[in-house]
């Protein structure tokens, strides 16, 4: 069977020149190497008589969603990979009330699920700033995101998946029941594996009812260590927070340049952005009350947002990375290290920025010791840059681990990060996650190189 | 090296004769064959030691905890197995409240972890009826339990955990970092494996903070259909029950008569048992009031249980299986389906009864979805009784298959169940975990033939 009996639509089947640089390079991998095809496919069928081409003619596969991805996980390293793109994939199946259960297609958009349960009194907790990333992308990288800190990662939403294995078989993993002890877990196993493991093709995701209300408070700090030290104290008293962000004046200028809007509040060096939810009003405002005298010490101001300036401190928040990729040259982390060695990590990361004077800031997911350090290359020279950056990156790194850490709490770590995640985890883990990716993908077919 | 190098102390070591038969058959697999060795296992090395003499000698392994499993997964079918036995790995280690993780050995008692953290304040969620059992039981077959419905399973409060691999290795699978996207989860498939992947010597639990207050309601209905309604109609109006239980008066008057305590209702013919709890006494009293207005038309009575009758219940619950085993000859099941397939499920065990001629009653975690039917011997002979068991098992699997259900929610597949599962789930997805299985455990030393 050739490429164009699998997809009878050349609009949809991309070849030769029809392939544009956006599936060959990304702001992380910038050699361009050679694709084969890219299809553009539809339907679950077509994937499997995809996968089963390249099992003939012997080609690496990668699976795309959106292209969002900032580990290089969905870009071509090895050459003639076949790119399967599924984001026409995008239909939402069905939202079974009776069982809270939403059936979508791989490529729907994160920000198009949001909507559509919202808009019927339901609530899909997981909530990457990246809203027009797919769903499909988000389970094959556990993305997290605000919410996480209340709610847990993508990982924890998704019942059951339709997945077409590197043999060409399609299987379904999980299933709508609340509870499981028949079978190792391996739905678990496939979430997070960055397209190495099987190509996701249908997702049932669980939905929650939506929370009648919700309040953001936004508190400003005279520097990250008070915020630090603000967010430990918050998570410490019971005040269960549905998002806790944290941002320098530094990153967040970025995104007031780029959005023409400002934060509510300009005084100080850090602020911390948090949003309470609940059934009972009563509840939330009980709790911003208790913020309020917990920080008191610490923060320069506290300011309870309207529906107005809540909106605007959201969008904000979530254009930090797009803004820092407008305006400058920088490599973001996402490194994560157990809540109570948070405010100890930040504060490396800024002594770090004495030691080897590259310029550092950072935000990042503060309930969830989950941290985008972000190395800034200003004026640098190139080549000064690249030596810096992997001196400060090694020292950094080695902090992580010392602090129980790991390299990627919810970008994944696809090319970029292999090469510190072979470093940070143990030699026995390692060769674990090799063994099962040989059991499952013995001629290493599915996005090569990637991840281990 | 010998076995008796490796465990230095003859107690803790039991050869031949010393060997007690509690460690060769149980209620599930009575056909006796022979053990190797059974050590009592004291440190993580012993336990290394002693995969590697496995090797040497070629011996197959099976972990062991408090030997309440209830599959026959803990039990030699092979012959010569050698048996580690971890219920004297039993320190709790340390409670860590910076990051609300306890860390304990895998013998440690599900009694023993509940009383340890609720003295001090917190909250260890999963809750099966067997509080004998071992944590590290709990963990290898994912134990639900009575709090499921809200909380989750163990899978959910496990961060992190030390296992020895089938090569002597030794390897730390998760963390004490609240998110990571960094390589596959190998935790996950850990946990729930039964012993077949690897044994565990010692688990990081998180826990939560303990909820001020707790209340439960006992309602009695005239007969069971009328008690999933009951339920469903509870779960579907926000509720959010702590626990929601369904047992029928065929198997709570087995515990009665072991506890010699009445249940605080004698009315009718089925029972939900249902637990709130919250931080506001306000927020449960006005759930209770809900609940009392919506099953108004469907129950007989509602009683809100003071301190002693709500102790009573629940010790009458827990109880019923072990008055079962007292008392009786039966099968018990673990069947899951969907929640909104419940009813259906427990009104077929009724039609089963019917139809085969075997007394069926049923008790469960009516808030998974997961059902404890019971196939009663009575007075059928042997051979009836097992031709009748068979056809209605095939009967029943085929409904529960036909649902979306699965063989297990929460006791594991071990021996008793090997057979349904294979039949009920598709055969891509059984050969996945052979894969997996094949690929960490090549020479299939731990635990042979269960699970798959
Ligand atoms: C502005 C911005 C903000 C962001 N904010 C967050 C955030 O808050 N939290 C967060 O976690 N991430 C964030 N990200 C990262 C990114 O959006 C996520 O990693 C997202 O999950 C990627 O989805 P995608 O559809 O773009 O996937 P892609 O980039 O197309 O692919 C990513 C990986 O998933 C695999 N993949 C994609 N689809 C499938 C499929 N159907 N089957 C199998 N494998 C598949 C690819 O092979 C690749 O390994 C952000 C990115 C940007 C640009
Ligand atoms: C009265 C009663 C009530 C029960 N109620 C419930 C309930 O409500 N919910 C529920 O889920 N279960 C329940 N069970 C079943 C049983 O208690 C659970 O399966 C429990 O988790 C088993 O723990 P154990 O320590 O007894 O393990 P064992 O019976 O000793 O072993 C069970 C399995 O775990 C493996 N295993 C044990 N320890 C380790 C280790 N350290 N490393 C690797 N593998 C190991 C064994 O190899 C075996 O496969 C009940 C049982 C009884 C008798």
């Amino acid at each position: 069977m050739s490429l164009q009996t699998i997809i009878n639509d050349s609009e949809r089947l991309l070849l030769g020149e029809q392939i544009s640089d956006v599936y060959k390079k990304d702001a992380y991998v910038t050699d361009v190497v050679d694709v084969q095809a890219v299809a553009l496919v539809k339907t679950t069928d077509e994937v499997r008589k995809l996968v089963n081409y390249a099992i003939e003619q012997d080609l690496k596969i990668i699976a795309r969603g959106a292209g969002t991805g900032v580990a290089g996980a969905q870009v071509p390293i090895h050459g003639n990979e076949l790119i399967i793109d599924v984001s026409q994939m995008k239909q939402i199946i069905e939202l079974d009330e009776a069982t809270m259960t939403l059936t979508v297609e791989p490529g729907v958009l994160l920000s198009e699920i949001q909507e559509y349960v919202e808009s019927r009194g339901y609530f899909y907790p997981p909530d990457p700033g990246s809203k027009h990333s797919t769903i499909g992308g988000n389970v094959a990288t556990n993305a997290g995101g605000m919410r996480a800190v209340k709610y847990g990662t993508t990982r924890d939403y998704v019942r059951a998946m339709e997945v077409v294995m590197p043999t060409g078989e399609t299987v379904e993993l999980g299933s709508l029941n609340i509870k499981s002890s028949s079978g190792y877990d391996l739905k678990n196993l496939l979430i997070g594996s960055e397209g190495t493991l099987g190509i996701i093709t249908q997702i049932k995701l669980k939905v929650l009812p939506l929370p009648k209300y919700k309040q953001s408070v936004l508190l400003a700090f005279d520097s990250v260590t008070s915020a630090t030290d603000g967010v430990l104290t918050i998570l410490s008293n019971g005040i269960e927070p549905t998002a806790l962000e944290l941002f320098e004046r530094g990153t967040i200028a970025y995104s007031e340049k780029f959005t023409k809007e400002l934060l509510p509040l300009q005084l100080g060096d850090a602020y911390v952005l948090m949003t309470l939810d609940d059934n009972e009003m009563q509840s939330i405002t009980r709790r911003v009350k208790v913020v309020e005298q917990l920080v008191q010490n610490k923060a320069i101001a506290a300011l309870t947002l309207n529906k107005e300036q809540e909106k605007s401190a959201w969008k904000l928040r979530d254009y930090i990375l797009v803004a820092l990729m407008e305006f400058t040259e920088f490599e973001m982390l996402d490194e994560v290290v157990p809540i109570n060695r948070f405010a100890e990590m930040i504060s490396y990361t800024k002594e770090l920025q004495r030691k080897h004077g590259i310029r550092v800031i950072n935000f990042g997911h503060a309930g969830d010791g989950n941290i985008h350090t972000v190395l800034m290359k200003e004026d640098l020279e190139q080549e000064i840059w690249t030596a810096k950056r992997e001196a400060l990156l090694a020292d950094l790194y080695e902090k992580v681990a010392n602090l129980g850490g790991l390299p990627s709490a919810e970008h994944g770590i696809g090319i970029i990060k292999k090469s510190y995640l072979e470093k940070m985890i143990n030699p026995v883990e390692l060769n674990l996650m090799r063994k099962v990716k040989n059991a499952i993908d013995p001629d290493d077919r599915l996005n090569p190189g990637k991840l281990i």
